[in-house]
């Protein structure tokens, strides 16, 4: 398994160890005793620390070494790096700080010492990290506390060195643990896709956890995300901090930045959680539970209230309460006392014993319209919490089971217990919901399926850069297969009265003028043209109107039932990025759209028309014509990375489900090197 | 103090008391004996219980006594209730279940007891409840286990029993306490809108939140909301076990069962949280922080990852980072050290000591462009989070700060510290933004100023039942002050030429029959019909389609820029409910509506203009029209309690900001007595 040595090292050397307890480096040396095989330590000191020889250098270091720790002060790390190359230490965890954190300076000595690791074959994590744990091993190289990282089966990645910290400390009250745990730092070498598979395919890891701040390599991230079973949990944040995309399409203001990790996510099955917490509670879940076949959850309640907030919560989450059978209800009505609730939520009355709480549960668990169990436990008012616990750990299912465990000390015994059997409690329903619908989304996972681009796979490359003029732009989209309306360019008024002549009235005049990218909302479209002296009066309007005009172009006036958008836009780190949605002059206003990943999928053109009402209202016959639109821009997107952004506004749909292009813009620039690799399949 | 015997009774009788530790009557004996003025018992039994003798009936027990706690079985409570209409007691918790909760005859037991307390001037909380507690008292009359409610300023109104045993078990890890916690159960009598002023006058009381179901009558609550100065959190569930309002409208189906408790809410300058542990999470800092006069927090962290994460949570909070100023800036790069970064959020490193997040905090909060604060306080490296803590309770300032605390065990005492000193603390950002959010929101909540109708104030109660025809509803939306198209109706195809010729071709003709609601959808409407032959042509047509066709209207064609939505449903809850949005066909489809109690305010106008696409795509010189629009049908809706739906689809916004109504929809039916009180004003 690659990057083996930062989890399982023969041997480690911590540089930069100090006896000084008030010191990070000494905190690290103290974590690293708990290391079952060899450690040793590099430092300025000379003497014994911990029970051990501090080496004055890394050359007196006794064999094996594969992994060192690196906590020394910035200026000195090329030096410690090139010492590990003549030493043939091929993993380095670099936890001094001061680097590209810092500014520049920081940022030439970072490069400096990826260029050393590059010329001796040396990955190493960080700078500006505290490096990895695996509980199991147990390894921890870290300088963290005496709360030390419980075990468990929670793989945990992170931006954030402070995240790491404080999440370890948490987790003792929520009661789960980690596996392997990698804080990333600055990322100058390995990255959270690099490390992704060894921590995925650890085999005390059951969940992923990532916290991200941004990605590199998003195409390679789908794929790594793509090429483990283990169900990985995300909490992206960094969406205000980071700044904005100079984009001028609508379809780029419509993404903003976060778009892209969303379409991403989607593809490769990752779930964004929107909280750090959030995400935790998740991942108990999907480490813990069976795969969750259906929407379908019944609740198992002693009280009203919480049972109506649970109804709630697992409709917000994507899921449905469970219509029992008649045998279920028929059952619980002999089990329960006549007062109860044996519809779902099954309420069991305030006065529920344990064993009606088992044996409510197990029959509810028993019907085939049941997909999985919410039981809500509040502090009863006449037994033991944690008995009724035992009672559900005890039981034999097969289906996702969580617990509503309501309260604070009175709840804590029963915590332990369903915890021990590996049910996820959560303080209340809301949360236990929350983390069903992701093992819901989760279980129903099914890689996608690319679509079959009909497209000859792209030609020579757009010449130019910038805007390209309405007439190329049309002719590249009409090129690519996707109908357009007839259009043809003139440089005056005589040249558009016979373009009009051309065509057939009424015709539609557009202008053609530097730094005119909307052209309905500047004015810049005069519709309805009748005659030759309409168009003459109309052309010298828009020249008076925009300054510098280029020329206009001319199209027959086509009106539809409809009007779409579709656009495409380069994003940074995953490459192109399509739009679909409500078209037309108000498109931002509306904010009726939805993103996928291009090339696309079969399943992405599905999310698309069902999660916009555009998709939703378009008429029967258009869809496998719209569906064609959408695969072909993705693949002239794939075809030419020097597109970095194109958008049809609209995008006409006629009668008899026809569509036609009206208006295209397109801009070629500099390709950023995300480019998809379009053989993901199956 | 209205309903004062409920909390500080003179003296109080327990009826239904028994010595058998398994009962609830004894679980309520216990607690009650925390009470400092006088208690008795009555029970079956003989003897003395508790150091008190238990009476065998009411006549028996010796003054004072002015509040009766009954447990006894249902059957038995009517008994009980005369009892105390005897005696003179007039205030009476019914803990015993048994009633409507059960079923028909249940409820009727229930409208029993009703009767009975009416007629001897009893007021009762209950049934099916678990009563009240007073934990400055201290008095409790439930029946919950040893967990007894911590002493604070939360006030607590509940629908349900067990989330009050659930949240005061649960509080206590939370470091928060109750004022008065109020069970309500069957609300039989006494409602949360009853007794919410006894909560929030309650001299201890600092904010209430309260769980809700549902709402008698709602409008008296939106009057008791503002009747008071405390702050108040709804969390109110049963969106997905409510039974679906009975609607026709487009209307009706998007404003759904919660469009009301939002727009009641919001005139309330109540606050609605998502979950019930929000509602806590907002409430400490409701309690505890003085106002938030301006939506700008700065962050303060030693950690960048939990500052990003802040700085995306204070955005999605409805809040913004600060700008700091220059002076601070200087200010904190003298104290920081020279990686430290000092813009917003101001991130101190690691290394950060206890001197430098007091100076760095109080820095920030005398910056004046700075009107909130959030310090991140994971566990501190080399530190103890405890004497960070202390530091920042012994600051001086007067604007709101929260903690993030993050972790475990190993910020424990640095909660106390914290909450000792009245600052919330939170586990991660997301929850501390979000109680800033709400704090700001309260602070900021200015009442409402009821728009001044130019209607005169109904007339005659309009005849029939069911929906109007077409040339009667827009006749009376015409005599409302609304302009509306012309429209004529005829009954057969002569008449329909006749109509026509009284207008201008081209003309439109929309069919009237018997459950056509929405005609372009159901195909009722022909548009374009330039001469005589046309007209016959679509009358034709529209009696082949439309079975029982009572006749058509017609109208001539208007075209316009912009087509709105403008429907009122009356809720049973709230009364008249107001929507406003983007019309059409696609109406429902579009989803772009936001609603307003009606008669409306000021700042109603404002949010739904602003809340919608199509009142921000609104020309500037419509703006009044709408909103003349907007005031008179509300005033229509609330002078004629008896129109139940009624709608404008499309109303028409032509050039030159003229708006037209070209449809509309009028049911009228039974008057719910959920009527607005269009007194409230200032």
């Amino acid at each position: 398994m690659a990057f083996q040595s930062f989890f399982r090292p023969e041997g480690i050397v911590l540089i930069g160890a100090t006896s000084d307890p008030s010191k990070l480096g000494h905190g690290v040396a103290e974590n690293l005793m708990t290391f079952p095989g060899v450690v040793h330590f590099v430092g300025r000191e000379s003497g014994v620390m911990l029970g051990r020889s501090i080496y004055a250098s890394l050359e007196q270091v006794p064999d094996p070494v594969d992994l060192a720790v690196v906590l020394v002060p910035a200026h000195a790390v090329p030096d410690v790096l090139r010492a590990c190359g003549r030493r043939g230490v091929r993993s380095v965890v670099i936890a001094s700080g001061g680097f590209r954190e810092t500014g520049h300076e920081g940022a030439a000595l970072e490069r400096t010492c990826v260029e050393i690791a590059n010329r001796h074959g040396i990955r190493f994590l960080g700078p500006n990290c505290i490096g990895v744990i695996d509980t199991h091993v147990p390894l921890d190289t870290t300088f963290l506390g005496p709360s030390r990282a419980p075990e468990g089966s929670v793989g945990f990645l992170s931006h954030s060195g402070a995240l790491c910290a404080a999440v370890i400390d948490w987790s003792r009250g929520e009661g789960f643990g980690f596996s392997r745990l990698v804080s990333l730092g600055n990322q100058a070498d390995l990255t959270e896709t690099d490390l992704l598979p060894a921590v995925a395919e650890d085999a005390a890891t059951e969940v992923i956890a990532m916290y991200m701040e941004g990605i590199g390599d998003g195409r390679g991230f789908v794929d790594a995300a793509l090429g483990t079973e283990t169900p990985i949990v995300v909490h992206k944040a960094g969406r205000f901090a980071a700044g904005q995309r100079a984009a001028t399409s609508h379809t780029g203001a419509l993404a903003g930045d976060e778009a892209a990790f969303d379409a991403a996510f989607r593809r490769a099955g990752v779930l964004r959680a929107s909280s750090t917490k959030e995400m935790f509670d998740w991942a108990r879940s999907l480490a813990w539970l069976p795969a969750m076949r259906g929407p379908n959850v019944a609740i198992v309640t002693n009280a009203g209230g919480p049972g109506v907030i649970a109804a709630d919560v697992v409709e917000q989450a994507g899921l449905s309460l469970a219509k029992l059978s008649e045998a279920t209800t028929a059952e619980l009505r002999i089990l329960l006392p006549p007062a109860a609730g044996v519809t779902n939520p099954v309420d069991m009355l305030a006065s529920a014993t344990t064993e009606q709480y088992a044996q409510s549960l197990q029959t509810v668990l028993a019907d085939d319209g049941v997909d999985a169990a919410m039981v809500i436990l509040p502090p009863p008012p006449r037994q033991r919490a944690e008995d009724i616990a035992d009672a559900l750990a005890s039981l034999n299912y097969t289906k996702p089971l969580v617990v509503a465990l309501m309260g604070g000390p009175a709840i804590g015994m029963a915590a332990d217990r369903l915890r021990a059997a590996r049910i996820p409690d959560y303080r209340f329903p809301t949360e236990a919901a929350g983390a069903l619908g992701a093992l819901y989304r989760r279980s129903t996972f099914r890689r996608h399926t690319l679509c079959v681009s009909p497209a000859d796979g792209g030609g020579a490359p757009i010449a130019g850069e910038g805007w390209l003029g309405q007439v190329a732009a049309l002719a590249l989209i009409e090129d690519s297969g996707i109908p357009s309306v007839s259009t043809v360019g003139a440089a005056d008024a005589g040249e558009a009265v016979r373009a009009a002549a051309s065509l057939e009235y009424p015709i539609a005049m557009k202008a053609e003028a530097p730094g005119l990218i909307h052209k309905s909302e500047a004015g810049g479209v005069i519709l309805g043209l009748e005659n030759p002296t309409d168009v003459r009066r109309a052309f010298h309007l828009l020249s008076e109107r925009h300054k510098g005009l280029l020329g206009v172009v001319v199209q027959p006036m086509v009106s539809g039932d409809q009007e779409l958008v579709v656009g495409v836009i380069r994003d940074p780190q995953f490459g192109p990025l399509l739009m679909f949605g409500s078209g037309g002059v108000g498109v931002e206003g509306l904010k009726d759209v939805a993103f996928a990943l291009a090339p696309i999928t079969y399943e992405d053109i599905e999310y698309l028309l069902s999660e916009t009402v555009a998709g939703r209202n378009l008429p029967e016959a258009a869809v496998r014509e719209v569906e064609g639109v959408l695969v072909r821009l993705g693949a002239l997107a794939a075809d030419h990375p020097e597109i970095v952004e194109m958008e049809i506004n609209p995008l006409v749909v006629r009668s008899l489900g026809e569509v036609r292009a009206l208006d295209a813009r397109v801009r070629v620039g500099q390709s950023t090197g995300q480019e998809p690799d379009t053989s993901i399949e199956g």
